[in-house]
């Protein structure tokens, strides 16, 4: 048995900063356990012990959340990319639960059961359909009693809405966050209506996760608090964003990079970038902060190593952590131990050690030349009936 | 009960080539479970679930060499750097032994038990003094069995010499590694001449690891196999380099680059610079081919994908990847989709999103303007009777 | 006598494309005869020779316009920061006013005597006094009988307005050149506003020079005519951008970069990138094209070889150019003589040589984490009756 | 009447610093003079204001030489690249003169006739073909009473030779100059072995010019220099290199980078990096300091402010330079005002203002993937009886 713990809405009322936990299908992508293209989490099930680690990983380093490891784990999803898994969707989605609460109790975390956007909404199908993809999930997120829900990564406010309606049935807290940045959503919805949209439907934190990195994400998110403040509501506010530095992004974010997903390393984040994006996050007013792809726990606890003044609690994890570069001090080259300092980090720009290589990008597809302004001509264009259209022909 | 395998000697004599392991301190310290600056391995014994589930990765991504880790797990290094700890030596010592055992026996991985340099050598402790230090490591691993023994990470032929001749009374077969660049150890003997003191000390196997990016180690193998064969002498090679890009580095490697150990992500090699080392120290002939610090599973794969061909061997973890990208063949948006193929990824020039960070670092410390002759002079200058005292007044 | 050319309102009205010069003080200065700093024009006076020159080549290079070296030269500027200089303004301008004649009668180029932003503004003297300062300037300008005149390089419109008016007393053709970029001037005022009053004012020719690059100007001169014409105005296009790479700019161009004015040399911009902006400019209806600060000769002649289909004119010196780099098709080498087409230049991107150095600097002063918006706060804090007060405090 | 000047040697007997001129082709090329490719010098001719306000410019800034400009104006060569030209060599030859002196005797400078390498030597014309082509060019120096003989960018030192034994007939200084660097000439032949040889012939000065940047060069001729005094011989030396930053050259050169010659611009040199060379080449004893390809007056005015404390000389053009950016002492903004330091300039490490460039490139040809040690055994796979012969497939 569990200590009772407080809700994340309990935590949030009074102020206090819930810390997310990292991204698991990059991580385990690395480890050889998610296969790159599919990104589908059926490890919950073949290789829990992988899976627990990486729990356990995050919990460690200061994770208030465990996210049930359900990403891409819709049946849609999963017989479009993983024909050949034997494994029902019901089966990942409960082993990822009970994976999450496992590790959950061991420390100070919540568990939160996740979905997705699905290939139901791109292809078409109606509301209905959509919802009962969703609807799925959810039935094993209550069967499991998770603690609350989040509605993620979704390119698309209508579908977004359509999640959180259907998690609201449950009457667990819902927290919506869109792969969005400062442009919107795919329809050009901007943030700030986006989140309007996502409150009116039921969600008490909202805010933006994937796609692009933190000061990017920061600042999509700065936009929907002032939409929602705008409109008179009231919200919560997340992030949990790229571990990975996007300045040359278009607006779908790191999919159009070249580097995209076999190449991403010379963008990875350090952990003094992460000081940066925890102070910056919480100066916005963001409250629940985390990341996606590309964190590893050591981004999740310089997150609350940052914010440990503000908060008064100080992981496990950082008992292997001199903080801001300590545990140098006693090096035996002058040099090195000249490093053990705050602004030695914070001033350092980090060579890549790639002179034949440029440090931006040229995002690929329609995004470049185009842009945003395009696709949506095109959608109108093409669209009849369903505002989705528009976006098939690019999207599949 | 394990299955009797075939020791490394009869892999090496047999043509085979031996995939090693990765860097176990560097992705330790990143999960929260090793302290950067002591770098010791105590997690062995408090968190060995950790240590265990590491192992795992890279057997599943193809390696076949377990690695004790015991990385500074000498008594003189621990009491040295981590005197809090009420762990013994010994126990880490053996408690690495157990969980490498365990993993071995999970697939076709053979242990070795590891060594590598001390204080008790910089301090100008005597020979009998140094070698009692290894001694005792080596007691635990042959207490416990393992496989073979690596004697690893020396900048000081002389101290590798000792640490072989240590490890040779034990009968098990020794392979010497040091962490040595094409300019050679601190004392400017070069590679060539190391690879001879080593086989002549009793050294089967010799090679480099750390301190430098794989080109370089190739490189300075090659220079190693080159004097071993003037001299008429024969040995199997191996390389187990950094997994960062390290073209600005000096004679002592990545320590001395400004970036070193908290700011290196832009460095880390991707999957593809792999397959660019597994085959370029395949053509020189070396043939126990792993990593060191930077290390994760996923460089392991590649190592072991680059070299499936030659093998005939496909290791677990490939299940989890699509050779060159094929993982993406299915993505909806055509250009991610023309991802999906070699040259793709073999001419992509990855981009690090930093416009404000340079390429290359100037590295620190005597090496740079001064350089390692200067070093060379100073040790005459200062050196009376032992040369290692030459280097104190750098080292300590 | 020089011949009797067409008038800069006939080529223009003809739907001609102009082709301007390129900067004066840049090029004086690196060739000895300007002080960075001062910037002032006196080597008109003492060393015509150098300043005939320049005029010269940027004539065989296709230029129509050959602009007065007056750059500065107003009285009180000169007072302000050349002090020590015994000429007099009117001395400068006049001899200034001689050269171009001369050199504009060698060819097909028309005289445009050129006034600028003054001190005098900037110190908040009355609306009176600094006409007078513009005035003294234009009566040495209709004493010599220059073809037309540009009152540019100005920061705030009002100042601009107010040398327009003086200007159009002459009764010549006047043109209007602010050195702001889309964010507009330092009042905040847009580029579209900017460019209504300009035209109200009586300019018949708008647009932008110096403080940012090629594409940053050509997109502020395109908000230009967006403004105009959403006003039911109408006036001719000019762009006269430095070459220089400043896409790390704030909103007051390239001044607040770290490296200037003395370590621009990475910035310049190749010949290829001048192709691309008179494409660009020309797409977007700007037909006055020029340059400002960095260009030299072969910028101006890669602009006239660009448009020379649309314009049916090959300048003189491209006797001594093959374009696309024709005249690599005799190399002795055959990867040289590659280089001998197009796509090969347009596709190259050009190494800097220098792997410590980044690619974008953080531009300094209270432009860079406040931003403009708070220079207008400052502005309205400490304006009392005088919007130019505002700035005082920063400027001075 | 020009008044009686110390000679090149008298200055450099006596210890003095000689300040070199710039490089005339490219300069003039980006003036619309001269055609890239061809590089033939018949504005000497066609257009003298044009080289000679070049020669005021460099005399301006400091030059001591006044250089002919006659590179590659040699009748074979002339022949070879510019055969519609219908202005002979010796006309070309005797206007380049003329230039030089007429501009020599404006300040303190002497004039030195050049001459290059030809391709008479790498169509494997006989030696006294070859010579032959010198003398006619030696017959317009003798004529025209210039004060010493420069010998310039050889890749050979055989033709080097030659050129120098021709010269030596006029009893005039001679001063001889390869194109190479570490690597030494193209048939490996080492710069101290080159150096010997042509001390041998009779050259009073040695050094390189063109192909690599300054530093390179440096260390080229400190390697001459070091080859002369060990073979007990005694020489002055000179550097006239690149203004470009080439870390990225193969054995050849700038030649065999992408960028040559109409991309160089982002390497560059600023005038600080001009001070650091002149530094350095000063304190490894080279007393002939000047440029080549890419200098511009302002590098060459650097090169003798770096120099003014050791030569009690300031150049005419510093009157128009602050020191170390003191010009903008005076600057309105404070931040810009901070600039006019030297630690300010010497610190900076300059953006490119391009983040989608890389910093290094991979130079083209045998040189890259090859090397030296390729085309050597290559020459003498194909050689029979002439050592050049080697080289023609490659260089025609």
């Amino acid at each position: 048995m569990a200590p009772v713990k407080k809700s994340i809405l309990d935590r949030l009322n009074a102020g206090e900063v819930v810390i997310g936990d990292g991204g698991f299908v990059f991580a385990l992508e690395k480890r050889g356990y998610v296969k790159a293209g599919p990104w589908t989490p059926e490890a919950a099930v073949t290789h829990p012990e992988a899976v627990r680690q990486l729990h356990r990983e995050f919990l460690r380093a200061g994770s208030n959340v465990m996210q049930t490891f359900t990403f891409y784990a819709s049946d849609d999803k999963l017989e479009n990319r993983g024909q050949n898994l034997k494994i029902t969707g019901a089966k990942i989605n409960e082993a990822a639960c009970d994976l999450a609460r496992e590790v959950a109790n061991e420390g100070d975390a919540m568990v939160a059961g996740g979905v997705c956007q699905t290939p139901s909404y791109l292809s078409c199908k109606s509301e209905a359909d959509v919802k009962a993809i969703f609807k799925k999930q959810l039935d094993v997120f209550i069967k499991k009693n998770v603690d609350f829900l989040i509605a993620e990564y979704f390119e698309h406010v209508e579908e977004a809405v359509w999640a959180v309606e259907v998690l609201k049935t449950s009457g667990k807290p819902v927290a919506a966050s869109m792969c969005i940045g400062p442009e919107g959503d795919m329809h050009g919805v901007s943030p700030g209506d986006c989140a309007v949209r996502l409150v009116n439907a039921g969600a008490q934190i909202v805010g933006v996760n994937c796609h692009f990195d933190p000061m990017t994400c920061v600042k999509a998110v700065e936009m929907m608090k002032v939409g929602v403040e705008k409109a008179g509501l009231k919200a919560h506010y997340m992030a949990q964003p790229l571990a990975y530095h996007t300045p040359d992004c278009s607006c779908q974010g790191f999919i159009d990079l070249p580097e995209f997903p076999f190449a991403l390393e010379p963008r990875i984040l350090t952990r003094w970038d992460m000081h940066e994006y925890a102070r910056e996050a919480y100066k916005v007013g963001i409250r629940f902060i985390g990341g996606c792809c590309g964190y590893e726990a050591y981004h999740i606890r310089a997150i609350a190593e940052e914010l440990a003044p503000e908060r008064g609690i100080v992981a496990p994890g950082s008992e292997k952590h001199g903080m801001w570069g300590a545990g140098l001090e006693m090096h035996t080259k002058p040099w090195v131990r000249a490093r053990a300092r705050r602004d030695y980090w914070e001033n350092l720009a980090p060579a890549s050690g790639r002179p034949k290589c440029p440090s931006m990008s040229t995002p690929e597809g329609w995004g470049v030349t185009k842009g945003h302004a395009d696709l949506l001509q095109h959608k109108e264009a093409t669209n009849t009936s369903d505002s989705r259209c528009g976006l098939i022909w690019f999207m599949t």
